[in-house]
Order: C-alpha cells, then sequence, then structure tokens
C-alpha cells in the first residue's frame, strides 16, 4: 500500500460506525466510547512502529520514539469531531502525522518524532473550543475545569466526566510537559474554505491563523399573546436580534482583511408559535487574520445590539466567551515546509487560515506551521465534507521532507 | 362565600402542583394526568349541582341540566394551557360558566345550561390549536388525527394518545353532537391584550374573533466552517430569516386595522457557534379582524423570504399550517350581554378580540359571544398572567342574566 492508500484505510475505518455516536454525521468528543476506540486505533498503528504511547492527565494522546527528555519534532493534529461534522476535519491531520511517523520507518529515516491528538478541539463535549491544547498551554483556570466547563449532554462538570474516564484532571498543570521536548510543530488540516480549490492548489501552507471573538447576546423581551397583543405594544426580542444579524453581515463586509462574522446558535425562549418570545439568546463568531479588524466588529456589535433592544424599550447583554489572538506562524518552518513543497512540482500557495486550531496554543511554546490540503467546495463541519487521500500522501511528503531538514539543520 | 370567592378558590386550586406538569408555569393539556385531574375537579363540581356529565369521544367535558334533545345554552371555554402558561387563561372560563351554573341554581333560576370545557385549545400537546372544538366544529380530518397531528412529546399520533387515555377517537364524528341542543353560546375569557386595562373597562363584549394564518417558513442554506468561509462565499440562511422578520413587522404595521404578525418559533440547524446553519425554520403567526387585511400580510411575507433567499442564492419554502377566517358574534347576544352589563352600572367596552377562541369553531352551528376580562399589563400564556375573581364575578352576573333574557324570551 502506498501512502494515500493507506490514510484512505485510516480514515474510511475511523468513519465507521464504531467511531461516531450519530448514524448521520461523524460525531465523536471526549470520554465517549466513540472517542475511547479512535484513540486505541491510534495506539495500535504508533505501537506498530515502536513508538512509546502515553495519554497526558486529561486524555491528550503522545507518541514519541525517542526517551523523555530527548529533542523530537511534532506532527499532530486532533481527532474529535464537530456534532455534525464529516469524516476529515482534525482526523485527516492525525492520520496524515502518522503517516508521517510510517514513512520516518519505512525509509529508515528514523526521524526524531512525537505524535499528538489533541483532546476537545471542537467545543462539542463542552462547548469549549481547543480544550486539550488550551490545557497543554495552560490557558484554563482550574475552576474553568472544575466548574465552569461542564458537558453538553448533561451538565455535569468537565472535571467529573475526565475523572469517570480514568483520568487525574488534578493533575492538570502537568499536562503543560507534553509540549516540553519539542523544537517544532507542524499540523496537517483540511482547509475549510474554497481557497485552495478554486484557485488549483493542492497545498496551502500557513503563515498565520485568524483569531476570534466568541460572545453571546441575550435579549430580554417580554413574552407576550402573539395575537391580541397589538404591533405598538410589544415587545418582541426577535426584532432586535434581526437587526443585529443584518448589522453583523454590514461590519465583517466593511472591515474586510478575511474578517467574517457569523450567528450560528440562536435559542428562542419559549418558542411557541402563538407566543411573543421573552427573551432570546443568539451567538457571535467574529474572526480574521488582522486583529483590530475582528475586534472592532466584536465592539460595534455588542454595542449595536443592546442600542437596537434599548431602541425599542429593550435590554440586550453582550457577554464574551472566549477571545483568542492571531497566531503567525514561524518562518523557518514554513521556508522549510515550502522548499519541500516546490521539490514535489504539484502547486501549492502560502495562505492564511481563517479557521482556528490547536497549532494557535503550540505557538505559545514554540516555532510551529501548518499545511492545509483542499476540502471539496470548502464545506466543512458537516456531513458532506470530503479532502482527497492523495493530497494528504502529498503534505505527508512534504512534512516528512520539511521536518527531515529541520531537524539536521 | 360570594361569586369572587369561589373563583378565587376553583383558580387557586387549579393552580395547584397536581394541575401543572412544571414548577414554573401552569402546563397542561389533552391526556396527561394533570389534565384528567383538571377534568375530574369540573366533574365533581357540577355533579354536585345536579348536572349530569358526560364526555364526548375525544375528551371534551359537557355538563347539562336538562336532558337530550331540550334547549339549553352553552356556556363553557378551555382548561388546557400553554406550555408556559398562568392560570387564567381558558381556565378562569371554564371556572366562571361553572359559577354562572351554581348562580342558576342558588338563585333558584334553574335556567336550561350546558356546561362545555373543549380539549387542546392551545395545542400544547398536539401543536394544533382549538383542537378540540375544531373536532366537535368538523374542522379536521381523519387522517388529521390518525396520522397527521403527533404529540410534541413523543411523536405518537394524537389518535394513539386518545385510545390509551380510554377514549373512543373512532367515533370522533359524533363529537359534533356536543352543539346539538344548544340556542347560543357564550364563552368567557381573559383578554390577553391591555385594551381593558388602559381603557379602564371591566368588561369586554366581543364583537369580531380575528382570523389568522400559521404558517412555516424554511430557508436552505449551506452548513459551512463559520471562520474559514469567507463573507462572498457564504449561504448564511439566518441572513434572509432576519430580513424576513423586519419585514413581517413593517408588513404588519402598514396593514394597520388590528393586524399583527409574529415569529415566535425559530429553529437553527445544526446551532452551532462555529458553523454557518444548514437551514433556519421560524414560524409565522399573522392575525387580525379584517381578512383581506391579515391575508395579504401572509401572501407578501412568503413572497418576501422567497426573494430575499433567493437573491442569496439560496431557497426558501413557505409552508401554510393553519388558517381560519375571522368570526363575527351574533348581534342579539351581544345585545343581551350589553344590557346585562349597563345593568350593573360597571365599565365595559365593545372590542375585537385579537387572540383565536374555541367559540369560532362554536359560531359554525349557532348564534355565539364572547365576554373579556382584564389581565394585567396584557401578559398572557406566561407564568405571570393575572385577573381578577371580581371582574370574573361581574361577567359571571352577566352571562347569568343575559342567558335569563335570551332563554326567556
Amino acid at each position: 500500500m502506498d501512502s494515500a492508500e493507506r490514510i484512505e484505510r485510516d480514515i474510511e475505518t475511523l468513519a465507521g460506525p464504531d467511531y461516531t455516536l450519530s448514524d448521520e454525521a461523524i460525531r465523536r468528543y471526549a470520554y465517549t466510547d466513540v472517542y475511547r476506540r479512535t484513540l486505541d486505533y491510534f495506539v495500535r498503528e504508533v505501537d506498530s512502529l515502536g513508538f512509546e504511547v502515553e495519554e497526558d492527565a486529561v486524555g491528550t494522546l503522545v507518541a514519541r520514539n525517542r526517551p523523555k527528555g530527548e529533542p523530537v519534532f511534532g506532527v499532530g493534529s486532533h481527532c474529535d469531531s464537530n456534532r455534525n461534522g464529516g469524516k476529515y476535519d482534525g482526523t485527516m491531520g492525525v492520520v496524515t502525522a502518522l503517516e508521517v511517523c510510517r514513512l520516518s520507518v519505512e525509509q529508515g529515516l528514523d526521524l526524531p518524532l512525537q505524535l499528538i491528538s489533541f483532546l476537545e478541539e471542537e467545543g462539542s463535549g463542552y462547548g469549549q473550543m481547543l480544550l486539550g491544547s488550551r490545557i497543554v498551554a495552560q490557558r484554563v483556570t482550574e475552576e474553568d475545569l472544575r466548574e465552569r466547563f461542564r458537558s453538553i449532554d448533561d451538565g455535569r462538570s468537565f472535571w467529573e466526566h475526565a475523572a469517570d474516564a480514568g483520568y487525574q484532571p488534578d493533575r492538570w498543570r502537568e499536562c503543560a510537559h507534553v509540549l516540553d521536548d519539542l523544537t517544532g510543530w507542524i499540523e496537517m488540516h483540511i482547509e475549510q474554505a474554497r481557497v485552495l480549490q478554486d484557485t488549483g492548489n493542492r497545498i496551502g501552507l500557513v503563515t498565520a491563523i485568524a483569531g476570534y471573538v466568541h460572545a453571546d447576546v441575550v435579549v430580554h423581551g417580554r413574552g407576550d399573546h402573539a395575537g391580541a397583543t397589538p404591533m405598538d405594544l410589544r415587545l418582541d426580542p426577535t426584532v432586535p436580534m434581526a437587526e443585529t444579524i443584518l448589522e453583523l453581515e454590514r461590519l465583517a463586509r466593511e472591515a474586510g482583511q478575511g474578517t467574517v462574522g457569523t450567528v450560528g446558535e440562536i435559542e428562542v425562549d419559549p418558542c411557541l408559535i402563538n407566543a411573543i418570545a421573552e427573551q432570546v439568546r443568539f451567538s457571535l463568531d467574529i474572526r480574521g487574520p488582522v486583529e483590530d479588524a475582528y475586534r472592532g466588529v466584536a465592539r460595534e456589535i455588542g454595542a449595536f445590539a443592546e442600542r437596537a433592544a434599548a431602541a425599542r424599550g429593550m435590554n440586550a447583554e453582550y457577554r464574551e466567551r472566549q477571545t483568542i489572538p492571531p497566531t503567525p506562524m514561524d518562518d523557518r518552518i514554513v521556508g522549510a515546509l515550502e522548499t519541500a513543497a516546490e521539490a514535489t512540482g504539484e502547486p501549492y500557495r502560502r495562505m492564511h487560515s481563517g479557521a482556528a486550531h490547536d497549532t494557535m496554543c503550540v505557538a505559545d511554546r514554540l516555532p510551529t506551521a501548518m499545511v492545509f490540503v483542499p476540502c471539496k467546495d470548502g464545506i466543512s463541519h458537516h456531513p458532506a465534507e470530503e479532502a482527497s487521500p492523495a493530497d494528504a500522501a502529498l503534505a505527508a511528503e512534504i512534512i516528512l521532507n520539511a521536518v527531515q531538514a529541520l531537524t539536521r539543520a
């Protein structure tokens, strides 16, 4: 089997019914049986390559082919999914990192490698994106883990779930050691947009990852009878919400520079056809590679929602959930990847990532870069997600050669 | 005890924990234990007045003080609630009808009366408003009852639930006989708006009930990654939805003549902060006493949603769920009520009802009218709903005197 065939086999295996909670999508998140089986699949594969495998105190998977204390180069991604996810987001990155490890053995290179599969990148289990890598980067507090971060399914804390799964959340500070021996890090991921497809490139070399603001707006109206309450006497919170959705689109377009804004969650209370809502909550996802631009949109949309509600006698609250700055990639690693990409003769381009990735947290501590492969029509976070094992094999070859150049330099 | 005290006792009893599924609201709908206990309360009360009690083939409660075939005058309402309801909507109407029966006995009038408590007015159980009275009026089909109308809680059909509760849904056509002996009908209800409160009236005499259109709009977008999909490449269905919410408000105001429009339900799929929605569904409740006005709004908003979606490369479908024309009340009964109201010396006014009521279905077969009492700040379909037992007692006195005049004339 060649690289593309092995990658395809891995991907298709991990898209099987044993590895997802849903019949209609990949749905996989921390501490579920399907997630455990996914980790076990990778454990078996890297074990067969002679790597030593361990999991950190909350469940991030780490496999290395050098003893602790010796320098290694990091490769990996995450293997959890969006609740309505596809086969490739995250998982193809871990599979490609595994393929880099296989090629290193197969070609007798014995590169010093450490594969990492981070926990809970998508936030599907606890509503917290990049959770595993944020724990590694110590970008959380003990209170977050013990109390604030709660399961979407049952409301119990992340801490309780981690302990029930056999981990030691009280040792979460030791997760930082996952990065101790790394001299650099490369994550491969599907692009999740149309740029590579539309420009005819097979490889994207990421120069920066967009930062973002995640927030919620709650508009408090008054729950009244839909039929009997005259238009002039109602306090309908869906109306300022509608104005805010349109204003967000306008502001994001106006800001330009890759800035995007999305309302992905809407919750109407009580949500009945014949009742004016008492309140609505909606989420804001505002991102871009240029911090001033997207932060400006976040500031303005929060103020807009408050004004729009006040203009109709209502009250709106803007609450920031999470915010992360843009992350520049390392010039030297990007340069090594570019040399390796050029050598293949295949079309590639430099670009920024609009999506967040675990690499944002790794970049706190060491030089990092990312490699993208196209996904069909840019569709991601969705069962229709599609990417090419041949492109991933090309990425594996480029990463292998870049790591070889970087670790021998 | 006087009328107001008896009414207050009934209302407070039926607001107790035995009569609602929720700690925070009145939540009561067909075939639940709490609904059964509510019917049993009325059964005991009318039985003690010497009325004969029966339930029709699906569970509408009927009590009369004359043998079948003899003319009687109908009084009543419904005693189910909105899922997030208050103590008064519906229930206070049945309680007031019961009080009319009590006064007729107490004052030795022995008026020919038939009390009715209709099933499932609010649609909380099966998503179908006025269900019991529509069955009585034969405004449903057997397929609706067997297949289309399904439990919000478990998806099983109305038919199955009715049979499980001991009724005979296959005899639903016989429910029409509930109205056979009635010479007229008066329903008392809380106003569910602010008109009576703001004009300082204790009684509203309803001259017409608004008709309505209930519909849904589904906008089909494309589920994409919120961060990585540029603004120009996304098909975000929340945006045409937002435009439609604002246009509905504009159209309803422009139509005037008491027309109102509400988006009460919004369902976003998949509803994740970091995903552009694949589709959204939202409900439309469009009403008014003037059919041309509100039907015009319904037509225009459906076409608007389709245009708004198409303008952004998406597709929207407008689907009518239910539609009911306005219902004029009977001049003679309204006149008798007005004479009785004038005699009390208390302030009253003629008005239309913005809310739908079971009386709309009764009016198919016989002369009808309605009496409103104020509810605080117009708040209804909500636990904060509040109305005065003294006003209900005044309504009972007026109805008693009107029925006396009408049945002796």
